[in-house]
Formats: C-alpha cells, structure tokens, sequence
C-alpha cells in the first residue's frame, strides 16, 4: 500500500500494514490515525468495557514507539498491559478489537501467543523493567543490537520491583534497554506516596521548562530515522547531555534521564526517542501523559475509566450502575464497625475504589492507607499496626494477595500477629482472564500455620464473616469473596459463619461446597430432585480449618462430591479428602476444582467449562450415581 | 548499682541494669564496654556460630540507639535481625549469650516472646521500614509521641519492599520515624548494582568530608540527652540544614538526610541522632560502619565471617572445614552443564557463596547474575532471559523464594516459559530457626500449574536431576535440596531421576518419601527388619506430578505411610493421599509432615521431634502395625 501514503492523503487503518507502514506516514497523517484509533478505543470499549482512560493516553507514545522502533526484532514491554489497546491496533488488530476480553477474542493484556508484537504476557503491576532487563541481556549475550523497551506507568513505581529491576540494569557499559515512564499522575485512581509528590515536583520545576526548551531546541539537530544515526551522534550527545536533569532519582540508579516531554506530541515525541536510541546505555525517559485524552467524559474522570463496563458514548454514563456488590458491602460493613472501634485500620494497595474501600477513606481519612501498588508493604505494614493494638484489615484483589506470601507467613503468621485479610475477586474474575484470575489464595493461605479462611455466599454471611474475623479469631485471618454481586435462589435462612448441612430428602449422596458457587450447588440438587436423585449439600463457610466433627458427621454418607472454585492442590476438597482418609472413610469421594490456568470467558461460561455450573454439577452426580448402579 | 558508675571506674555487663544504665555511662566507659562487647560476640560466636562480622560492626550504633532511646516505649526495629546479638547484649541478655540459636537458647533473630525490647520477628530482609511505618503510625493513632526506630542494612535496600515503604513513611506532617542505614558497602557478600555504588559516591565525595566537618562543628551545640530539647532546637535546626545533601535520593522520597558519620564514633553517632530526634519528621541517617570491626580475621574477610560455624579464636581458622554440600555440587555441576551451553545463565539473590554459584561467577562472569536482595525480579529476569531462549537457572533458598510466588505464577509458568530453580535449604534448615526454615516451597509449587519438582537425596541424583530439569522438562523446573552434605547409608545403585521401588521382604506396608529423608527410611527399614516388620519403600526423586501408574502400583499394598519434610497442606503426601483416593484405595494411607512453624534446634533434633528421623519413623511403624493386629 505503500504508494497510497501520501501527505494529506485519506489514511486509515485498514489501508495500512502494521506497524512497518507507520513509519511512512507524515506527521499529519499520523494525527489522523491518532484520531481514527481514539474513535475506535472508544467505540469498542463502550460495548466490550475494558481500559479506556490509559489507552487514550497513550496513543500518541504508542504510534512514535512503532514509528522508531522496529518490532518484533526490538521488544516493547508493556508493563500491567492494559495500556495496550493501542499497540494491538497498531500490530494489526484493529479489526479483532471488537472481540477484546471476550471468550475466544483478543485479551486486555499482551499475550505472545496472540501476536509476536506481544512479547511479554502482563496483567500484574511492575514487572516490566526486570523483563526488559532479562530481555536485554539475552540480546547482548546472543550478540544482537536490538533495543528492548519498557513502559511503564507512574502508579506502577510504587511497586518495589521497580526499583529491584532499576538497580540491576546499569551493570554492563553498553546497553540498549530504554525504560520509558508514561506519567499521567494517576495510578490507577490518583498518585500515592512520596513517589507521586516526586514526580510532580520534576514536571514542575523551572528546570521542566527549560528541559523542554533545550529538548525543542536541539531535537531539530537530531537526525530523522532512516537516515544515517552516525551522522547525528556528536549532535545528540550534546543534546542529551544538556537536557540531563542533574542527579534525579534514576541518574542515582544509573540512567541517562531525559524528560519530561508533552506525550501528546509526536514530535517531541520521537525526537527523545531518537536521542535515547543513541545512547547505547540505558536511558530513562520521562513522558507526561493526560489520562482519557480526547474524550472528555474520561479526562474529567479518569478514575472511572481506568476499568469500565460498556458505557453510553454521548453521554458518558455507564450502561448499567454498578448498585451493590460484594466490594461494597464489604467497604459499607468495614466503615459500620470502625465507628464503634478505633482501632480498626484499613489499607489497599492501590484499589480504594475496587475493594469499596472508598467509604472508609472519606469517613476515616487518619486510618485509612493506600499504600500504592505495594502489596508487600501493605502486609508487613499491617503486622506493625497490629503489633502496636491496632486491628488492620487489607482490602486486596486474590490475584495480587500473590505479591504478598512471605510477608504472610514471616511477619504475620510467625509472630501470631491479628491481621485480617479482605480478599476481594475470589474465584473467577471472567474478561481479565488467566492473569486475574482468583484461584490461588486459598493454596497459599492453607499452607500457612494457623490462618482462619472464611468463604461468604451472599452478602449477609460476608457482613457476618467480616466480625468474626475481626473478633473472634487471632492472628491471620482472612475472608474471600467474588467479584460482582451476590446471587442468591437459595432460602436465606441458611446462613452461618461456620457451616450448614441442607438435607434434601436423606440421601447417600452429599454434595459439598462453599462461596458464590454454593449456589449454583443448590440449584443443581433441585435438578436432580427432578430426577429422583436426593442429595444433601454441606455449605462451609468457615472453609479453614476444618472441624473434625464434621468429618465424622459426613463420613457416613456413601457419596462425597466436593465442587470447589479454586486451585486443585492444596484446596479445600484436598483437606477434606486427607481428613477423610484419615478417617478411613470408604465411600465414593470425588472433587471437581480447578486445575490450570483459566482463559478469559464471561464467569458463567468459565464456571459452566470448569464443572462449576449447576447444570454441569447436576450432569456429573448423574454420572457418578449411574456407574455406581452400573456396579 | 547507679552508684557504682563513676567515670574511669572499671565497667562490666554484669554490673549494670541494661539497657537504661547505659544512659548514665560517660564515653570512656562505653569505650570499655564495646570492647567487653567485641569479646563475648567473638568468643561465643566461635562456639555457637552465627553471624559475626554484622554484629562487630554495629556495637558502638547499638550502643548509641540504647542511649540515646528509651526502648522499650521507643521502638527498635532489626532488618534481617542477625545483626541484633549486640542489642540482645545490652538488654540484659549477655548471661544468655552462650546459648544463641540452640534449642531452647537464645534466637539468632529478634523475637518478642524473648524479650520486650524485641520489637518485630525479622529473619528475612527488608522489611524493618514497613515495620516502623505500621508501629509509626499506631503511635500517632495512640496519640503517643515515642519513636520508631529502623535499621537497615546497604544490601537489604536491594530488596523493592525498602521502597515501597520509603514511599509510604511521610504522609503524615509529623512523625518520629527514623531510619539508620548501616552502610558496610557489603550487604551479604559484597555491593550489588548501582545502588551500591551510589552509597559509595555519596561517601566518597568531598560533599562527605565537608558534611563530615560541619556535623562534628554543629554537634557541639546540640544538646545531650536529658536536658530541654527545646533549649537547643534552633542551634539543632541549622545544623540539620547544613548537614543535608543536596538532593540525595532518601530526600527525594520525603526523608531528612542526616550523614553520613563514621559508625564507630560513638561521639558522630550521638549527635547525629539527637539531632534527628528534634526533626519530629521522618529522618534517614547515614552511617558508615566496618564489617567486622575489630576482630582481623573478620575485617579481612568478612564475607567469610557473615554466617560462620565454630571457629579458632586466634587463628580465626572455622573448626570444621565446609567440604562438598549439596549447594557446592550444584554449583559445580552447573559448571560442567554450562561449559557445553552457552545458554545457561545463574542468577542469586545475594547468595552466591551460599548457593554455590561462585563457581559460575568466576568461569562465566558474563552470565552470571547475581541481582541483591531481590526475590521478585530475579525470577521476573529469569522470565525475560527465557523468553529469548537463554536457559536461566535461579539458585535460592526455599524460604527466600516464598518472595517470589506471584511472579512464579505470573511471569513463568502462566507464559510456559523454561525457567529452572534450585532450591537451596529446602526443608529443615537448624538453628536459624522458623524465619528459614525451608518448608513451604512444596505447597507454593504444586499450587502453580504445570511445574516440575525433584527431590535428590544424594549428589549423584542432584546432578541428574539438574539435567533433567534443564534439559527435559518445559516450563517451571525445579529441584529441592537440604543444606548441608549429603548423609548416604543406603545402596548408591538405586538411584532414579524418577522413582525407586525398594524391595525388602515382599511386605504389606510401604514408607514412601523423599529427599534427605529418605535415608531415615532406609535405616528405619533395617530397624523394623530385625524386629520382624516388612516394609518397601518408594522413594520419590521426581516428586511432583506423581504418574497415575505410579498409584496403581502402590495401591496394592495394604498400608502405606508418607514420611515428608514439608508443610503438610498442598504437600506430596496429600497429592499422594488424592491420587490414592480417587482411585479408590481401602488400605490404610498415613502421612507424617510437618504442620505448623518449627523453632531452631538442629536438624538432627528437629527431625526426630517432627517424627522424622529413622527411630521415629520405626517406631510410627510399629504402632500402627499393633494397631492393626489388635483389630
């Protein structure tokens, strides 16, 4: 199509064969494609939701990263991935957007099976500079001068493994790792710590000023791509040494810094770009970036588009309202019991509004933490609180809980420290998919001495679950719970914080179970009482540990089937079974978990795949009653 | 005995009420007393082992923390805490001294059920700032005004948790946190990555001398310890001004800098730190410390000197050479592996002498990585080597690796890259104690799917497992092995990267377990013999997945008992116990692992105690034998 690209010409995205076409393209025509792919953001994200306000901001970095870079031989890392909407249409996807998040479709994250433009998988915070570093050494020991880039956001810095990954990048002379920070003062609801404070003040300083001066200045003397980098190089030193920052934080830790420069123009743009691809050390650059940029709903509100359902375009307005979920009701309760005791402490890493933690923070501002994405910190913090009397409970997604095992187990557990975990999108979270997932906290927390685990299935039994956490066990305590709403079809009588045994019509056969899919549980005997199969369904609530009297109120049904919603080993359905076995239990034991990683997928249609449904629970009873009359 | 303190009288430990006499000593007396000091540390620690060269550095800052704070109302936090033997001297512990990190003696570690004065458990680094933070913070909850101490080590500021704490410590306006940096340009072995080499720049620049002077002119008109603070804090003000660096990066992140002085003057050390006690801000101090200050052998070497077994006090010679180990094979063997592939990178986590790997950093120096304290991104590193297909081998211990759970899911196994571990110290690990204890890397693994785990329980099965795990398998591989040498009575023929079916007198119980232990089954074995007991045995080497075969095969015998040196929940004896049951095994299946955290002792003690040693394990045999004849 080469011969189409004309200056001023109509361009389009489907005309183009990306990314090596962009690199033809005038700067005006780049404008118009940055328009065409913020049209296209925010059409497709308003029917799939998904990330809009980051991936509006980085439409511009993204297009001058593809027009001076040269993937898939150079790497770009994209760090926590959901920013990179516009590197998938820019690599060629623009007309499988409309499948992102959805089952069989394009992930929200990068994915390397998906495109050999995506070379890292990330959904989780900070991992970007160490991949880029391992990356970069693997291109010096295979004697390639290719460059490797990260990007990363400035919420995603206050994750220690930035600055694990910085301190290691600057040991060889010669390197050609860009680290690229898209500062859009944000994180992910607004900047927290010292850190956010830092950054600020760098793109406030008078220095600010004249660096973009100086940047504007001597980018003219900086030679195009495509022409020959030699030429230029005298030029480029200069200007990069004049451009320097003296001694920020990143020159402590080794790199070149240059910065900060307006994101949202091209030629700036490309022009520290092309600076930073002379160096041959490794280069931080330093991008101001306005979240939500050109669709104003998202730049007044920024927080609200970080992660969106679909959403009414013209207006604005999310399709439907969020009204309550597990979140919420676990924030309303936290706030309802901190009123009658101070010395209840809340923290996030990161997730004020996704863990409902928002309540608390505007009534109780002086115990409230958002400690960044700091999941580590956030624990070892809450055992010094609770060394100290205080009663904190860490608000936190499953899926990042996983930052924080050591923590759990060296300066919570051990020193028998009151700690309570809220431990929200439990199971299966659905579009994130595999990296989001909710499916290993309950491994991690059994294998911890003396950890309490409470496992709600309606919003009830969570305000219930939070107290007796909060008071009346010791040390590691912790309750999980799904994302969403609560879904009850089950009598809301049966509700308790340890467990309840639902006869049916007595039978041989009992189902166990626990959480949002207890449920699907109930519904799945209705079924088989359809059949003239009577099951009963033990509900745990209190999942960990497990009484041993009731093992011995169970151990005298001929059929145990346990459906649970975590990972296989170490779970639930494997305590019970070993407890069993203990017991010389000689009935027919069986468990239907999670064993592997779980592809993205509406949550039911995951839960239906995994066996979890009650139609698919229903069917495997069926089963097994049938072979044993076979026998 | 106030009044036996006279200044030049003679002073002992014994006569004194530690640590608040400390307070009524004059400086010629601390002289005499850090040299008492120096004494015992050395002459017990050539007895007991442990950590000297940390401890002979930091007695004249410990001595000034205890003067100059009033623990415990004012509280001291230990990073890593096996720099804490002086603190445990001058709280009143030196009678106990002499049984430091034996059973029922003194911890190596700071633990508050030892003493008061122990704020926080800490045997991992890097987490004292997230400590003071949470205790900080409770203060200014509580509405009390005492202050939070923290010291850290240059090599734990390798570790991200530093900065995430760093980034959390000046929310507030007021705050009586402090931070000592005890800068010994060393961390464990020697300075890693351009953190190190900062701390070097900043002391080695005329900058230091100048600050250097101005402290010791200013300090003079700071006021000592127990008269008006008020009194003297403009004077205290202007000499903070003075003394700050221009912009060094603890000032970047919020922190008063205050340094660096010269740790063995306990004149510096004092001023400086009443200094910062009248900033009621969030203060870093820089100190400059000598590991091994005053012992030779240790100033020497003191990297030899950090953790060390008995030694001669006079020649400094360790009393038992260390010999071949398990960690010294497996750094020599990735020798041989890596002479024939050029692929094969090492990575440690500040442990190279501890792993093993300085033989690789000495023959291949180009593809030897050793990243600090950093769990996270060395697997997050080794996940972006992988990714371009260099074969990275991550040498840790077990406990230390619990740091990296999330990026083991996350940044490994989710994107099937080939990563290897070697897990040093898995299992019982001694005297350290429950801080290192190795048995929580079996649960974390068999959590994350599609893993390989091999445990050797000799040098020969270590090498072939190492190939296996490089060579045969995908994805995440690993291979276990204790600390130590290897203790070998049974047949070195019957050796298997897999498994072994050891035959005794065709008998109906079988012991089935793995790695070190498996040479307790074999004697336990021989003592059953001559008691007329039959048992086979099945010894693990590829633990886990177990082959469905492998069931099938022993689910003929009619007892089975699993003898395993891991946390119990997610362990293999549970997969074992699972397998078992679904294929409907009646026999009598028993486990013995360990449930719970297991206190120092060593390992020969800890195992016989946890019914792992070979009398324990014959006598469980035999029980259950009479047992079953009984019925």
């Amino acid at each position: 199509m080469n011969e189409m690209i004309n200056e001023g010409s109509r361009i389009s995205l489907s005309d183009l064969d990306l990314p090596k076409d962009l690199k033809e393209l005038t700067l005006p025509q780049c404008k118009v494609l940055c328009g065409e792919i913020r049209n296209l953001l925010i059409s497709t994200v308003s029917k799939t939701g998904g990330h809009l306000a980051s991936n509006l901001g980085v439409v511009e970095l993204t297009m001058a990263i593809h027009r001076n870079f040269d993937s898939p031989d150079d790497k770009i890392v994209w760090d926590v991935g959901h920013q990179a909407y516009v590197h998938k249409i820019l690599t060629g996807r623009a007309d499988k957007l409309s499948t992102l998040r959805q089952e069989n479709g394009i992930s929200g994250f990068p994915k390397p099976e998906e495109s050999v433009h995506d070379t890292f998988i990330s959904g989780h915070s900070t991992t970007s500079v160490s991949v880029a570093c391992g990356i970069a050494e693997a291109m010096e020991l295979q004697g390639r001068d290719n460059y490797t880039v990260a990007v990363i956001g400035d919420g995603a810095m206050t994750g220690g493994m930035f600055y694990e990954a910085m301190n290691n990048c600057c040991r060889k002379e010669k390197s050609n790792l860009i680290v690229i920070l898209n500062d859009n003062n944000m994180s992910i609801s607004k900047s927290v710590g010292s850190l956010g404070q830092y950054l600020t003040t760098l793109c406030n300083t008078e220095k600010y000023f004249d660096t973009k001066r100086k940047v504007e200045k001597n980018l003219t003397k900086v030679p195009v791509v495509g022409t020959k980098m030699a030429k230029g190089m005298k030029y480029a030193k200069d200007a990069i040494k004049s451009t320097i920052f003296e001694r920020t934080m990143f020159e402590d830790m080794g790199f070149i810094y240059l910065g900060p420069v307006n994101g949202h123009s091209l030629t700036e743009l490309e022009a520290v770009i092309r600076m930073a691809k002379t160096c041959h050390k490794p280069v931080f650059i330093h991008v101001k970036t306005t979240k939500g940029k050109g669709y104003l709903p998202a730049e007044k509100n920024p927080g609200e588009y970080h992660g969106i359902s679909k959403f009414d375009i013209v207006t604005g307005n999310p399709e439907v309202s969020a009204g309550d979920s597990y979140s919420t009701t676990f924030g309303k309760e936290l706030v309802e019991l901190a009123e009658k005791d101070e010395r209840i402490c809340a923290i996030t890493a990161a997730m004020k509004y996704g863990t409902g933690l928002q309540f608390f923070g505007k009534r109780f501002p002086e115990r409230f933490y958002d400690v960044g994405i700091a999941e580590q910190h956030a624990v070892t913090f809450a055992g010094g609180l609770a060394s100290m009397g205080q009663i904190p409970v860490f608000a936190v997604y499953s899926t990042f809980l996983q930052r924080s095992y050591d923590q759990l187990i060296h300066d919570v557990a051990i020193g028998k420290l009151h700690v309570v975990l809220g431990i929200d999108r439990a199971g299966i979270v659905g579009e994130d998919g595999e990296t989001h997932q909710g499916l290993f906290d309950v491994s991690m927390l059994t294998s911890i001495p003396n950890t309490v685990i409470y496992s709600p299935s309606c919003y009830d039994e969570l305000r219930l679950c939070m107290k007796k956490a909060i008071y009346e066990d010791k040390g590691l305590a912790a309750v999980r719970y799904p994302r969403g709403a609560e879904n009850v079809s089950f009598n809301r009588n049966y509700i308790s914080t340890d467990h309840v045994l639902v006869h049916g019509e007595k039978s041989d056969t009992l189902i166990i179970t626990y959480g949002r899919i207890y449920n699907e549980a109930y519904k799945a005997q209705s079924l088989l009482e359809a059949d003239g199969i009577h099951c009963d369904i033990l509900k745990l609530t209190k999942i960990y540990p497990i009484a041993q009297e009731l093992i011995n109120e169970v151990k005298e049904y001929k059929r145990i089937v346990f459906f649970e919603e975590a990972q296989k080993n170490g779970s639930i359905s494997s305590i019970v079974g070993d407890m069993l076995m203990e017991r010389g239990y000689r009935g027919d034991y069986t468990r239907i978990a999670i064993d592997g990683f779980v592809k993205q997928a509406s949550v039911a249609s995951a839960l239906s795949k995994l066996g979890l449904s009650c139609e698919k629970m229903a069917d495997y009873i069926r089963r097994r009653s049938m072979t044993d009359a076979e026998t």
